[in-house]
């Protein structure tokens, strides 16, 4: 076993075959590497805090960062794991408080910082401090909407970060002062990255319709949903831009779907289980398009958290289950349906003319009130991207103006 | 109990009400009803053919076609079925060869025709017959790559569905006599759709780049992948068409993945297990953008088939697992890693100016040889669409000219 400690070690100054490529982002850590020792298939870290890491040998050894496994041009990795053994081991490990420089047995050395081992640590302590967990929202939310000025949100990155990260967080938010003139949702849109097309176009109309090809585009009620179940990647982000809004009725209406959700999963676990796991047809045809998705009322991430809704009740196919199932889903579908109402959950608001909806496609549900077409002329625009560019986005302005 | 049996039916012409309102497809079937009874929950049918299928009460409200329950200009449903209880019950059911009417217990009226009835029905035998499954294929393939002329899918509808059905099923399809001017592989493209845009622009060209973001930039051999994994959904059809290719190597090489991940289950269910449920992140790092997604390397439908691999060794992020998971998981990706370069599943072929692939980029993982950027020019150009589109396509040019 080879120990090495940052007192003890003897550290030799990093030739070129170690220099490290960087990433586009620092991994920053005010924690300094104490000491590293080899035990079993891992090399063990302890940190300045008490804190002990493993690193599996062949983790290490796959994130290489020399120039050799690593492009430095496009800071990609060139090298692959299958190149080595899987019985390969360190011989030497050097340590210093910001450097720890594995020696292989095959001669390949890798030199990694401090910041980058304690970024990507995986013992427990570790993993659960990178879970972050949303918290849903329900009535209450009515009162605090996250608001932006579309002057804050355009005129600074740090506006449009601030503006961003609530969206991530809260799923909701709501733009005020934002100019009337047809197409401006799209250069809002535009502020974070490309716009997601469809079937609908880039920038749609939701205006009434006389040959509608979709409920949307008449004066009729709308039942909570979300946008384009009818694909396998529901558009993470809508967008909906009133432009004018003069007639009576039509209000907005939102509930969070992972609160709907998290209320079925207390309530009544087996239902929960039934809509996260039974795949529900949702069919979108029109003359030119026929699209349908197979996919549950309610989607989890590997480790059980929801994350995302999947609802139109107008866009349901027939149910296609084992007839034993069929009954038990109709419990599931009518009591998940029945909560999107419950007044608990609801936020009810109108949108005035110079107002932006934004928010979360796969996790808000939106619905409309029945408006009557004759009262007044009803105009909005809207357009979708996707959850990973608003992500991205974000990431990027974090480097460039810190976390918001 | 009530029983109807088409012979004995009282068959009343449909009134307005009960107008059923037709898909945008006809529900074909070439079987006729025989007789409905009512057995618990559910109304059971009667086939010509002596199928008989169960059809929940529930299911069959939720699924009435009258023009009270469907907008009959969106074709989209109006009614919910949570606007009825839970114990409604036929009254009343009449029957003909061509159509079961149920009269409800509240007095609505619901006409349902055959073909719909035979097209949804979910008795277990026309479940199994619906399910379609994908058969891989190995080095093989290379004799039989389905190959087809630009003018003849460009020529007509049949030949382009020609085209499309063969991408649907074999994941491999090769075009000839492609004209080489650039942007043509977006007007081919949009014969299925409009395309995909990505943070590397909406048609993109593949060639070596001084400032390079991505290894496909540059002439490096680059190890089997898929496109994109850095997106919850990776783009589901890539299309690569070839302008110019006069330096020396620089093979396409192409394997199935679902071939490959097959193979892996057969051989070691377990590790099959450890890579159809472990999360593996990959990030696609640049100046302007950071994308990164958490996916197992492959992803199965809820019926346990593969449907994605999600493959890219050069954007993986380093493994993020708790500690007793690492070793096992870099077996397995070691593992996969090896099969996906086993010469049984290899096709590997030149593609010369005028051809152009257009692959399933989620289930056919690609490869290229390292070239000699000094020996000749080598321009590609490339992009994507989704298998929503390719499949609402399919759909419609099979309403127009008959399946392929």
């Amino acid at each position: 076993m080879t120990i090495a400690t940052a007192a003890a070690a003897t550290f030799a100054a990093p030739t070129e075959e170690v220099a490290a490529v960087a990433d586009w982002r620092p991994f920053v850590t005010r924690h300094h590497l104490v000491a590293a020792s080899r035990t079993g298939d891992d090399v063990l870290v302890r940190w300045s805090d008490g804190r002990e890491s493993p690193y599996d040998a062949l983790w290490l050894r796959d994130n290489c960062p020399c120039t050799v496994c690593v492009n430095p041009v496009t800071r990609e990795q060139v090298f692959e794991i299958t190149a080595v053994p899987e019985d390969l081991a360190p011989a030497r490990l050097e340590v210093t408080p910001e450097r720890l420089i594995v020696r292989w047995a095959d001669g390949h050395v890798s030199p990694f910082e401090a910041g980058f081992l304690r970024v990507h640590a995986y013992d427990d302590v570790s993993r659960a401090e990178r879970r972050r967990v949303k918290r849903p929202w329900r009535a209450e939310r009515l009162a605090a909407i996250p608001t932006f000025a579309y002057t804050e949100v355009t005129g600074s990155d740090r506006g449009l970060l601030a503006w961003l990260a609530a969206l991530a967080a809260e799923g909701l938010t709501k733009m005020v002062g934002v100019p009337t003139e047809p197409g401006t949702v799209g250069r809002v849109a535009n502020l974070v990255s490309f716009m997601r097309e469809t079937n609908f176009g880039i920038i749609f109309d939701v205006m009434t319709k006389p040959e509608a090809d979709s409920n949307a585009y008449t004066s009729l009620q709308l039942p909570f949903h979300t946008d384009l179940p009818t694909r396998e990647l529901q558009p993470g982000v809508q967008f909906l831009h009133c432009l004018v809004n003069d007639a009576s009725g039509g209000e907005s209406q939102f509930v969070d779907g992972f609160a709907v959700a998290e209320a079925l999963r207390d309530e009544d676990p087996a239902l929960f289980e039934i809509l996260s796991t039974t795949p529900v047809e949702f069919r979108n045809k029109a003359r030119r398009s026929d699209y349908r998705c197979r996919a549950p009322v309610i989607g989890l991430d590997t480790e059980g958290a929801v994350s995302e809704v999947r609802v139109a009740n107008f866009l349901r196919a027939p149910v296609d289950l084992a007839p034993a199932a069929m009954r038990p889903f109709y419990r599931a579908y009518r009591r998940f349906s029945q909560l999107t109402t419950d007044p608990r959950f609801l936020v009810e608001t109108r949108l005035d003319a110079g107002e932006m909806w934004t928010f979360d496609n796969r996790r808000v549900l939106h619905a409309r009130a029945e408006f009557d077409p004759t009262s007044g002329h009803r105009h909005f625009q809207g357009c979708y991207l996707d959850r990973d560019e608003l992500s991205s986005r974000i990431r990027v302005l974090e480097r460039e103006v810190g976390a918001a």
